[in-house]
């Protein structure tokens, strides 16, 4: 096993079953939850609660929700423009890409661990990114982490490793391997809203059940929602 | 001249320089000013008076000052790690970088404003940095910005350049390309203390007066604090 990585934990599906592997390949975990004003609290619930299953620390919370609101752009951070930048530059969004599509994300929050990892000699970062079913995000595809992977490396003057185990999976076989590592699925959290129960209803909760319906598995979330 | 820019205006001499420079680049500029828990509010009033003298609208601001306080690792932002990561991972700091160094600060950076780019369709980025008076600073060398302006394009689907007019400058020839410029020195500030006139005696005061006295120019700034 490698000694240390950071894992990026959101309280999701996918995130926990990069935990689950990290845990497979490595001594030491160091797990980071970022908030960049996305919906609610029961994600970092859930990322707490994941983090105390394998025995980890509490994840280290880094806070971006300040400079996605001023970036804007993307209906899940639903930021408007404040300052008044001069009339020529009005707020647009690209419509060719969907409208969760939050621009600079990923390499914000890459950038940001990789200084943390630097800190403490840290050289692997995981996370659950995933090509398939968002393939309308451009920086989850492999040539983004691979340029990525190279920035970084310039700036910190070493190299590093972003791992994304899931990359190229779908949602079924996320879900087989997770099953195969034993993660906790029940203690995940996928739904756009907040209430005690997952809703059933938008995006996030269809494709999960989608996935595990194709996995022919029962959603374990939905059994300790319902027990 | 080309269409728009995104300027990173922290208030000081470089940044200030290169602002002037966009000036006669492009026709808009989206001024940013940024926070990370750097210092004191006077960098962030130069970068004001900086951008009204331009007829610029106010700087946005993004504060990224919970991030990199949890990054921790640098003087400037002289953060301590909470959370209590695991015993394993206490908090070195690699001596080999100047103790200023603040890990992955300027791809944070970069990727914050290239994602406020991508909202507005601006893909060109100036900023002040410079390889030669703060040589230590990998992230700071042309070959970062190269690889971060890869992965960037990666990451938005749309090629931006990062421009930076001042990489290969000493103070003196950045002094020398402002004062050319007609720059309003007398309105940056340098100095790494926030009281009512520079110190004169920190290292951002001692570089500024000997590029300066290099130039063989008076220091507005120190004019104006004085009469």
């Amino acid at each position: 096993m490698r000694p240390s990585a950071i894992v990026l934990v959101s309280g999701g599906l996918d995130s926990a079953t990069a935990l689950g592997w990290a845990t497979t390949q490595f001594q030491h975990i160091l797990p980071v939850n970022i908030y960049y004003g996305q919906r609610h609290s029961k994600e970092t619930f859930a990322a707490e609660q994941l983090c105390d299953h394998y025995g980890l620390a509490s994840p280290l919370h880094l806070d971006f929700s300040q400079p996605f609101a001023m970036i804007g752009g993307s209906s899940l951070t639903s930021g408007s423009i404040h300052g008044n930048p001069s009339q020529e530059l009005v707020e647009r969004t690209p419509s060719d890409l969907p409208p969760t599509f939050v621009p600079g994300r990923n390499m914000v929050f890459l950038a940001a661990v990789a200084g943390l990892g630097y800190v403490h000699r840290i050289y692997d970062i995981v996370g659950g990114w995933n090509a398939v079913d968002y393939s309308g995000y451009p920086d989850c595809r492999p040539e983004f982490f691979a340029a990525a992977e190279r920035a970084l490396g310039e700036a910190l003057v070493h190299p590093l490793t972003i791992h994304t185990p899931l990359i190229s999976l779908t949602k079924q076989e996320i879900i087989e391997l997770g099953t195969k590592l034993d993660v906790p699925y029940r203690l995940t959290w996928s739904c756009y809203s907040g209430g005690g129960a997952p809703c059933g209803q938008c995006d996030s909760c269809v494709i999960r059940r989608d996935g595990f319906a194709a996995a022919k598995l029962p959603d374990p979330a939905l059994t300790a929602a319902t027990s």
